[in-house]
């Protein structure tokens, strides 16, 4: 199976990532990452995801041009999954999506720790739209930039311990969520942490949730609907080679 | 007071939507309308919202340069509406959110007549994160293009009305709200028909609905939360000269 | 345009709120005042607004017979609005509807700061019916009557940033509705009041939410729907002259 | 145990009423009525309603005065519940709110059969505020004012059986609920007519639920929370002797 | 009327149980108890439920069998009763449907204080089913086993009161309802507890309500629909002597 | 990986439904099926559920003894998870549960085909628990007991595209769910007759949701919440050998 990784964003370390899903899918699939040209250096806000998407739909569909059977772009506020869906074929999952809805399975209630305030309404909102608002606990977040959470992985990892706790103690999470791609590779610090301090809760790695749930499309050969996303009606577009 | 009227989609006919939008307003604001140069030629999914939500935004920050007071974005899927406000200060107001709002308050239950139904989950979806899903007695369409919509106004006036009285007697709706600012100017051609066929219905335009919330907003000093859509957080962004 | 705005409740300065609505509308309208001579002189509950109701619904009556273009009721609760919109076919509006919608379009979450614990079931109530209780973060109360609201202004706007913060911090609002029309003339106070403490948000005055609420709506030439607010069936009604 | 049933309506059939209450109770509460000497002759919307709480209160409140144990409110749309709650320390309940909890428990969804249409958004509402929307399945009327339920009732049952298969087959209805005490007594004869067509399917008489409900309220020492219905505050109140 | 309780536990203590509920029915009615053999000795968690439902099923269809007018399952999980009245005529309820019902019409929210965390995700889960979550406050638990509910009544109560009073004030609860029918017997010691801290606020006794429920549902000749329970089909079923 | 599948059901066909799953994993992982020796031949009500679970339990903690890394239970009402979960380290996992979540995320809204309108009621509350009930637009059934699924597959594969037909056109259904796991493998001929009708949308075969979920949870290493799902408080249990 082929997947294509899309960042949506400017990065120069695409070959870190690449490296990092590899790893998560034990060299079972072949994972090839895009990432931009054009666009913010990070996703924190509406607008940065504005700025991202165009690049991110036409990479998805280089993607489908290219062959691979899907596609997941790494960002857990889904930039671009929707547009994406309605011109592919191959299924096109977000983090954000994949990660609760395994939560919703794992637990009675979900809180998500995430980096800014700024994504707040973001991630709300996009709860609401899948529907699962009432097995959210509650959005937290650790105020740390995208950019800094790998400057430190240590202290990154104590504070969405903190964080979590709080969502377990004072807003009823059953399971966390991390809330930001960026935080990959922490789930099993934060798990360890939390453990450590008598609390046995599923902690979800978003990128990894989002992986798995392509390849299992995949093999089920499920796609979206195309009654959800159907194909945009022709026309004429202006200042795009997509 | 200044209103910029933003049209996300790449269109000759700007005058006409200039003129269109001062006579609603009868004279009495300043306002100018700015279309797209690079984006599709009409908004009917989340692909067209995409590619031009960028310039959306661009058209956005160079509208409060210029010392306007308020901003529209005229379409009513209100693409980029929630990316402008990030980072404008001014209140920024899309015809969609304007006009279920106020269709919320003139009856129990309202459905929305829009064009095709490939903006269904999107109309949808906005409809539940402004909160209003349980006001939403459904959404139907005429299954004409947005482009299509101005070659004979009588006959697409036909179709809404067919549609709204389906809507009134299968769906439960009270309120009709046209749901493509395409639509603009036959509002009052719905409401006679459905008069003429005995339905007293309201029947909202949203070009209007939006003209008329940004205006008191204005009016009442009022704008967006800077809680729910804080300025976007400093970094670099390549590619755009926003 | 000719607004009446009704007063559910005996009151000796009629004139001084005339005079406040003239202000809020800058002249630009005809606005005239009335108030009951039967019921209660402040309304704080359920039973307040059952004894203000009937002579409500007889102002509003009279408003149209007087041939004014619209009507709103001064009180957050709504006191009879739905009642006059059934027999009235000019536009009738409360600020409790006005302001928590237009709330809803400035943020992700509005609390409600009123005077009393007495209202909130009321408040919270409606909040259900008008649809929007998703929307709402809180209902919180300073513990003042309305009589007293007007004792000592700056005293009050103290207590109402004070549950403003509190509403921000632990609820998670993002927008402000002053959840009583006796705060009318407070909403800079406690704008002022918030940005000073550091938070820049939006608060609403309900008075003026309705007033140009109704506005917008004889401007468009809308007016509630009929299908929801049908004229009540002939039938005796015994001891009133309505 | 006394319970106080209050006609709000102006209406000269008071020992009719009462008699139709004893024959419920069968004997074996002291139960006495009480009807409006001001207000409409039957109550179809809030307008009628509205004239009709102020007089209900006071009943309620000399019922309490007089020792009795209990409120019954006779009307779907429980009209001054409320307002009366506020201001009783003995239990109130309306037969909408009774009726539907019983529906509730009795099956996965209840449909409401109605008189007009008139009433559709109070009901609604009322399901809403008692926080049953998601088990309502319908809101159905049979056409005829509530005065004309007693000119033929076998055609009245008729109609009503009509309606509650449409609510069964087209909605979804496993209960039926009447959604106007003036078909009280025609439970059975709708229950009958219903299984005669092959629905066996639970009828609800709201009145009789209203009663029951307070019954044993009483018997268990439960009263409505004066949380939720505080004593209204002291206040000067002009033209009503209550 | 001849009622049966079903104690889904095994228990040696029946004649205990038996004469709690004819004192709670003060004689009226014929009430007898069954208890398991089969099953465990508390219901403390979906484990608990799942070996007792069996033979609670037994039961029930042993009381109809023996000219029961209704069945009440003993237990605040309501564990069985879906399944029972799948097989029976007869009414089946559960205190803990039965006491919400009864709490949504007593006030605005309720809080449900129950023994331990672990029947936190099963009663909630319950009163989503029961269409009810938006009139819970919250549940809490005062961490004592079912077993050790009797084991010093005063210091229970206490707790209660102290959890209650939390619900009160944290949490918004307008009513309590005790979430566990082995707290029978507590509610008069709560609600003084309650009283003599200042907060006038019903307090249910689950079996209470359960038992004054079927009373109801009998004397009204209502029982559950068929629609939501039909008979199950026949078929073959190895191992249990139903 | 080792994975037990428990059939809720008594059935001489274990070896036909282990070859099932074995070529649903393509081999790839260890596959057991275990059945029941006391329970229904098939289930098809929450009677019949309740009379299954116990062994389903019985025969999870068995596999979780016998090395297993998950649990599944082939049946679409998802009999037992909850309980099982409680006794249990490691994922167990519903059909209903999984393939719910796969089709909301698939598209916009689901309808559930299933057999009977027994399970109608059972489902929809499952939905309700899950947190979906948003994403769902109905559930069908094609009045087919599950033991006579397997006569004429061609026959009950054209039932379900007739039956999806209508969910697509009357309830707006973008993906499909077959909502019994007797429909195994009928979902690639469902998904043929619907294209050839025009409709290209997902089928989704739950027990094929249910393995890959699992397969995935495994291989993230994680399990369910123990806050959600405690160990059982230790008691005394008669009658029961687990």
């Amino acid at each position: 199976m082929k997947i294509r990784v899309i960042l949506p964003a400017v990065t120069k370390n695409l070959a870190y990532f690449e490296n990092l899903y590899l790893n998560i899918m034990e060299g079972q699939h072949e994972i090839s990452a895009a990432s931009l040209k054009k666009g913010p250096v990070s996703i924190e806000c509406e607008y940065d995801e504005a700025l991202a998407i165009p690049e991110v739909i036409a990479k998805a569909r280089e993607a489908e041009r290219e062959g691979c059977d899907a596609v997941v772009v790494d960002c857990f506020g889904d930039p671009g999954v929707k547009a994406a869906r309605e011109i592919l074929k191959i299924p096109v999952v977000g983090p954000g999506e994949a990660s609760i809805h395994i939560a919703a399975i794992l637990g009675h209630r979900f809180s998500i720790v995430t980096v800014l305030d700024n994504v707040f309404p973001l991630i709300d909102n996009n709860c609401r739209v899948y529907g699962l608002e009432s097995k959210l606990a509650s959005i937290r977040f650790i105020n740390v930039p995208v950019l800094n959470l790998h400057k430190g992985e240590a202290g990154i990892a104590e504070l969405l311990v903190e964080e979590s706790i709080k969502a377990i103690e004072e807003d009823g999470a059953h399971v966390i969520v991390l809330g930001c791609t960026g935080m990959s590779g922490l789930a099993k610090a934060v798990r360890t942490g939390l453990v450590g301090r008598g609390y046995s809760i599923p902690v979800i790695d978003p990128i990894v949730a989002a992986l798995k749930m392509v390849q299992i499309l995949v093999e089920m050969k499920l796609t979206h609907s195309k009654r959800t996303y159907p194909y945009p009606p022709e026309k004429e577009i202006f200042g795009y080679e997509i």
